[in-house]
Formats: C-alpha cells, structure tokens, sequence
C-alpha cells in the first residue's frame, strides 16, 4: 500500500504506537501538541539536529529501510554522545511522496525504534508531511550530561594528544563501494561502517570520565573535524600520518580500485568515529578503559600543538602541511562525493 | 549569488553569525556538535517539532522571505505556547537547492530571528543539507512549564466552556486567496492570518493561568483539533454555530466567491488561534485577563459534554452531527487544499 492511499491521519496511528513512551522522564510523549519531559537535577541539556536528504544522504535502492532508520538517530546520537552527553530523546520528522510504499516507513520507522531501545531513547516527538519529490528525514537529540561536564570543541591545549576511537574513512569507501556498484559482499565491514554506523555510547562515556579535554564526531571527515578542535580551541595539530587507524577492507579496496587511501582517511566523512584530545597523562587509561569494555580499536594518530594550522608528519620524519578539507553540501563542483 | 555558488561553510558562518546566541541559560550555544542549555529548578522542558515543504506548506512567490521565516518558527511556537509553556530554544534545520539564492536565505533566517528576538527564543542549532528539487525546513521549538502545570488535550470535563483565542478560518482564506489569486490587497487580515500568524504568547500564558483544563492550536481546523481533545479527554462537545468567532473579511470573501463559509471556520487549517476549555466559572477571568492585556477577540464558541461526538448547534435550537474532518497531506483525492 502506498502512502497516498493509507493518509496521514493511519500512518500517525500506526507510528503513535511504534514510538509509545515507556521511558520514565516522559510524562507526556507523542501525540499532544508537545511532549514534556522531567530533567534531573544537576544536570544539563544537550541538543542536536540532523537533516538526511533522499539522493543527497541516502538511496533507497542502497539499504534496507531497517537499517537507514537506525542510521538516522544514530547520526544525531553521534552528536550527543560526542558532547559527553547521554542521549534521551528523539524528534523524528518525515517528509514523503505518496507514492512511498507504507511498509517501507513502517520498517524504516522499526529500525529508528530498535536503536532508541538499545541506546536508551525516547521518540518523544515527530511530524510527517507530504514531499513534492525526495524524501526528507529529520531528527533533533537531547540528551543529559552532569551539569559542567559537557565535552567541547574549545577545550583542547598544546600537548594534548589527539585520539580516535574506531576507523577513519570506512564509511567513504562503503560509499565509494555503491556509487560503483563494486562487489559490496567482498567489503562487509566497509557497508556496514556507511550503512549502519555503531554508536560509539559507552566509548564516548569513557573517554569523558577519563579526562578528554576537547571531542568531536568525525562526520565531516578527520581534516575537517579536527580544524573545528583547532580553530574553536585556538591551537594547531600534527597527525601522524602512519598512525591513522584503517580498515583492512579499505587497504584492499584502495587497492583494487586505485584509490587514494591517504585521502579518504583525512577526508572520508560520515564515519562517526570518535575524535578527542586528551592529556599525555590520561591517555594509557583512556585506551585500556576503552578497550577492556568494548574492544574498540583506540588510536593515537597525533598531537596538539601550539599556534594554528595542521601539519601531516609522515613516517619519515619530513611533515607537510594539511589544507583543511571535506564535504561541501551545495559546491556542485565538488567530486568528493 | 546562488548557494551553489557560495558554497555550505560559507554559508553556515553567515548563518552561525545571526544565530549568536547572546542569551542567559545557554553555555554552548550554535557551533559545537549540541548545544547545552541550562534548566532551571522546578521546570519541566516541552519539545515540539513542525516541517515545512516548498509547494506542500508554502511556495516562494507567495511571500517574502523574511515573513516565511517568522512562520517557520511562529507554527512551532504555537504548539510549546498551548501547552501552557514559554517557548525559549529553536533548532533550524534547511535543505536547498544550490540554484537557491543566498540573500533570499539569509532573509528567511532573519525574519526567524526576528521573532525569536521578539518571543525571547535562543536559536540553539541547525543544519544545511543540499536538496535535489524543493526547499524543506525543519524547526524543533524547545520551552520551559513550571513542573506539572502543562495543560494538555487530556484535561477537558463535561460542563467546561470551549474557548477559541483569535479568529477562524482566516489562514484557509487567505490561501484561497493565493491560490485564486484573487486581489490579496483587499483582504490584509487574511493574508496576514496565512502568511505570518500571531504568536499568541501572552494570551496563551494569561488563559493557562486562568485555569484552562485543556489547549491544543488550531492547526488542521477546529473539527479535527477539537476531535483531538474530545478523544484524549474521553469526552463529547457541543459548537455553538453562532458563536463562531469571524473576520469581518472573511465573511466578505465567502460572499464574494461564494466559498462555504462555514466549511471554512469549521475545517480551515493553520490559524493558529488556541482552543481551549475552560470550567465555567473560570470564564470570565480568562476573557477578562486576555482582552485587558493583548485586546484579542476571545469567543466562548462552545461546551464540553459527557459521551463522545461532537454536535453543532445552530442557532435555532437544531443539532447536527459533526463529521471529523481535515487536512491529510497524503491522500491526493482531497481538494481542501
């Protein structure tokens, strides 16, 4: 059945009781004009938004519907997360043609549910409109943090040492995997770095209690992310090249298809890895807190410096120094994606 | 210039420039992964999330930019204000065209500015996506109620009035308006009404004070936004035909093209009036409070029963039934829009 047959007023039905609030902390869920929620004391909120575009973010001839439901919260997840924080609550706002098929968003709206159950969230909200063309999914996140413990990009000082936690650039090369309709069962962990990102929660939650001095998400790619913890904290970076943490399936793809590893590394967006600086002291126990709960590949890949710019230290001790990159949503000149 | 032109950093400075947050209550304002925000002691937060679609909700021609703006967080706004809040955090989430002209962008964000300025609401975050056809804008609205005092649809009691704030059916005139392209010059209360709708902050404030029981806007048209209450509160209501609360152009309108004017007050969508109910001794005060302070028209247009159904009552004693209708953006069938 098509949207357009089924109408708006049985679609919120069937999606009102998908997202039926059990949480505690949420005295009124969806269905009233707005949902109240309970805030603890000593705390702070943290809210974020996120807007997944059809052609532009995500196809649907790419995935199943289930699995780009859990991505959509798990993208804003990645914001709250990246604060420090932990997250709540969830928004989630669809624009559609009529002629979506229902069971696509049913399924879709499955998946966004099966991720708030497993990170602790509540969809305490939403609204569904018609779409002219492309589908539009957008989601807002709240989450709670102690109050003054938040997790910025301004917190970062000289000699910090700058640490990921996950993979660099897999997520670029799952993309790269379907725009050339490349083999994508050869390259599971690839697809499933670009499809269905993991929430990196507890990881996030370590790195916090552990000291983490400045955090960030790498959804714009390592270049990027890392420009805005320079910029915001008014200090300069060195990489170490050699230490960026990959994928094996991304050494062999880059291989195989003649890309450049180096840049889908410092480049490659949406993987929603972890990027964080922590004191040269705290860093043995951010890594083995991690690593003992999780197992979660931990990497120190370079340093804080003081003044500005990014310098890239190759293994041979020569550095250069690192335009700052990434995607740009609207330059159609851009062949980054 | 065109967005594509300008490029989404650039854009996003522009943007993150307007959007300084300068208030109290938000430590990490645009510009970080979240915002945080502060909650005060003995609050409870009210979220609410609304999307707009080009050619669904609006259209470019029909409007400048900067009153589109207001409209985009005024419809938000609307639904933290009938819960008896005060609205105080706004996310704004865009998608574009890169063919999109960058000044007509900027504007649509000024005028959101404006009336944040105006109703005291910190744009806290937000994000840009390029679109491949239409323009789509999200905006979560965050707000503050003294804990437990949100006024929900749920409350409403046999015996209480049925209070309107505002007029009826002047937005669904307006659009005829546009649609027919009809000498929008002679009607400014009903363009008004459609494309920049009062935010009825204080009135809603004054009216949750006076003791409502229950506040919904009227949003999909006082059938189906009474409905709503009727269905969450376990209740009947009575609409007194009469009392239905009218501008004086709209009535001028119906007769000119022969429009069904009482379709229109009873089924007209995105007024944005609040509807609420009242215990009948609480009456008087809450017209009283509303007509001193802000002089707008508050109309006792009906009464709660017990049971369940909604009856008209016209002013020769007759009752009729009153069949749910409204808006369905999903069902193409539908000509009320």
């Amino acid at each position: 059945m098509l949207i357009g047959e089924l109408g708006e007023e049985a679609l919120l039905r069937q999606l009102r009781s998908l997202f039926a609030v059990t949480s505690t902390g949420v005295p009124v869920g969806v269905g009233d004009d707005a949902a109240v929620i309970d805030v603890p004391a000593g705390h702070q909120m943290v809210w974020s938004t996120d807007i997944l575009v059809e052609a532009i973010h995500f196809r649907t001839d790419w995935q199943p519907a289930r699995t780009l439901g859990r991505k959509c919260l798990a993208v804003n997840i990645s914001d709250i997360i990246s604060m420090g924080a932990l997250p709540h609550y969830a928004l989630l706002t669809l624009s559609l043609s009529p002629d979506t098929d229902v069971e696509y968003i049913i399924e879709l709206c499955q998946g966004f549910c099966d991720l708030a159950m497993e990170a602790g969230v509540a969809v305490i909200g939403g609204d569904t409109s018609a779409s002219p063309a492309a589908m539009t999914i957008c989601v807002t996140a709240g989450g709670l943090v102690p109050a003054g413990r938040a997790v910025l990009r301004s917190g970062a000082a000289p000699g910090d040492m700058i640490l990921v936690i996950g993979n660099l650039g897999s997520a670029s090369g799952g993309l790269k995997l379907l725009q050339e309709n490349v083999m994508p069962r050869d390259y599971p962990g690839l697809m499933a770095a670009f499809l269905d990102p993991a929430c990196l929660l507890s990881q996030s939650q370590a790195a916090a209690a552990a000291g983490a001095t400045a955090m960030t998400d790498v959804s714009d790619g390592l270049s990027t992310d890392l420009a805005h913890i320079c910029q915001e904290s008014g200090v300069g970076a060195r990489i170490f090249l050699d230490r960026l943490p990959v994928h094996p399936e991304l050494t062999r793809l880059a291989a195989n298809l003649g890309c450049d590893l180096k840049a889908m590394l410092l480049g490659g967006g949406e993987d929603y890895s972890l990027l964080l600086t922590v004191p040269p002291a705290a860093v043995d126990d951010t890594i083995n807190t991690i690593a003992a709960n999780s197992g979660t590949l931990v990497s120190v890949i370079g340093e804080i410096t003081a003044g500005s710019g990014i310098t890239l230290a190759a293994g041979d001790g020569s550095e250069t120094p690192l335009p700052e990159q990434g995607f740009d949503h609207f330059i159609r000149s851009s062949d980054r994606r």
